[in-house]
């Protein structure tokens, strides 16, 4: 064995301890990192928003541009037809079970349409109710939140989409828990109101960020895909 | 009998002829002259609006008042629960048969309320057609029209009234219609909103110019009485 | 001239008044009978009646084999999405104009359908009124009328179609005003429902007479086309 | 010491066994027993029943007076304007904490009646998703479980009661879900048609079981009383 003794500024250093720390930081560059696991929890939305040209599929894209790819791990866990009461049934196992960093809550608009079109929506005291509830325990588990308005349901912008009221009312009741909760907010609704007024000029109900009023399309899932990579990075 | 020729300003004038014309303006006055018949035609707001307090009572109070009872006669065609395909159908026996010279159509709450509270609202192009076929027959006869605009669901003044977006739509298709037809238009929508962004500073979705969210209190009778009556003496 | 007279069963007949009465058997047959004018009256289920396979045209084509088609004369107006004041707005243009000798009413699915679809119903005691109003407009130009109920919103026989409620307190109204006036009534509602009792053992909610629940399929057409024509030869 | 032997039908029987026997029977005469914790977990309907006059309190009288009081506790968890999804919510702190032997669900109504009312009922796959999410809870902690059938929307007996319908298919989940996990049913929905077809011959839609439709009357609570008294005992 060979035992090297380096003079260095006047402190003898032993080179085997140091040759013991670059192997090891050597090792460790090149270890799996652990990346921040986030799960995006919602409805159609967010579930049309995993498949290709979605929003979590372009914040994936982004990430990756900007060589973020190591630090983040994104899985969607939208089903069609959900309302906050919905997400709260499934959360233990679709979104604790599988152990979230972050969990991005967009949540809300089928809710308020429902009302209208099956007469199953959501009374707003429940809504807040159900929202809290899903907000403590993933409190209570340390897991991180990121909160977001319900977007649109009806593009016109001189505020005559019919559901206009309820989706201003049930906005403000997600702004609301998230300051109280001290959360991040992704403020859809208003991004998209921003958005409208500046490129529907024909006051359309649809085709500027929706396809049906509802639902993305390219630039809807491009506008959600921003904010939240915004949000996402904030953190 | 006597003639008396007077000189005046270089023209000789028949001193029979003037008195003639002077007994019978004389005549004229105290000969009861033809009134303005006005119907008010509308739901529960326009039955209270002929009570004690009502707005068609203040209209009367206010007219005598300035004087001009003489000229003016008021009546009230509301009936509680109507939507706009009711005053159609009950047009014949409440309002033509009366013979009207002037008709104020105030409708439209009930027909967006009824889609919340038991699935019974009016679909918007049907809310058009029939108010199109009311004023068509209206026209018809002659008979002067006034519209207005249905005030306020709610009274909350950032635009979380549930159904503030139907609102604002039904109030654009009366306001278009009475654009296209050269109509007088009161638009008590707009009206209310400014009054309730004064004088509703808590947000309240009551107590300011309604009871209820819909029906008038005094200061809301109030309120429709001076708007209704500037568009009246405007006629 | 020559005067034949034939001994016949101790009767003495004369030919040429025999002549004269074949003659004009004989120019009747040529000449245009006056057909009995029938307009079925409705939503889009008579407007789908009118089409190739609909119970109009299977109404005509069964005339036709039956030798009766010099009889009468059928005609379509059905308008999708109309409910009963729909039909009371546009009778005289469609109806009356056309002057019909017999007038098919067929209403009220969708009066009960868009309560939970649209929010947009027709609460029972204006049904009932909006559909005496039509009635009497009839009446009093002497049109005949046959009254139809409403077949199904669904075509499950365990009474649980969502708005199975309804649709029985529709069909009672229908029947009221039939019995009371005196009216032909071809009891959709009680065929479709003996019809599936005996034919849906599944208890499937479509498929068996209507492609979706409401509208006709060829099974239901041809139903609807029997229990019609039966009517329409009973007048 | 002494011993006793006694002669008892060819046995000789320990007279000191006899006594300690006797000793113990005794003591457990006098011992708090373990009473079996019944809680009734519902709506508004619930909440009342725990009133003076209630089902409950009903229930607890007619235990008394046969004698059982010792044998059973009952404790009403009702809140007005609850739906399936509502129990399911607050089943922890309102149920499971308290340590029930036995759980009544009686719910159902509010997820039918409220979509008519407010637009916010609720969708039958979701209904039968949570009532199977509480049953799971429950039967995982071993608590008895009786399940109810809601009772009526409206009392007409010829199936004319708007609801009729999704009362009937609301009524058959909870059935299936009684038969698929073998549990004891008490039949509301037949037990109340069957009473109104015998005690309602005007076919009014009040005033023979319930106040206003769906809350309960003297004789309603007494009837569900009756109904759930028997199946307590047959546990």
């Amino acid at each position: 064995m060979l035992f090297v003794f380096i003079y260095c500024g006047g402190k003898i250093v032993n080179m085997k301890k140091i040759l013991s720390l670059a192997i090891l930081s050597l090792l460790f560059a090149f270890m799996p990192q652990k990346k921040i696991k986030i799960i995006f929890f919602g409805d159609s939305i967010t579930q049309a928003g995993a498949q290709p040209g979605g929003f979590i599929t372009r914040i994936d894209s982004m990430c990756k541009i900007e060589g973020l790819s190591a630090n983040y791990d994104f899985a969607g866990a939208g089903i069609s037809g959900n309302k906050v009461y919905d997400l709260y049934l499934r959360m233990d196992t679709d979104v604790l079970m599988k152990n979230p960093d972050v969990v991005i809550i967009y949540i809300g608009v089928n809710d308020v349409w429902h009302k209208v079109s099956s007469g199953t929506g959501t009374d707003p005291d429940k809504f807040e109710r159900f929202y809290n509830a899903i907000i403590k325990k993933l409190k209570d588990r340390n897991i991180k939140i990121i909160l977001c308005t319900s977007a649109v349901i009806g593009e016109k912008t001189d505020f005559t989409n019919q559901q206009d009221g309820d989706m201003n009312q049930y906005s403000n009741i997600i702004r609301d828990i998230a300051a109280k909760n001290n959360l991040p907010l992704v403020d859809l609704r208003k991004a998209f109101l921003e958005y409208d007024l500046k490129n529907n000029p024909d006051n359309k109900d649809r085709g500027i960020l929706t396809t049906d009023r509802v639902h993305l399309n390219a630039r809807g899932n491009q506008l959600v895909a921003d904010e939240m990579w915004k949000a996402i990075k904030g953190l």
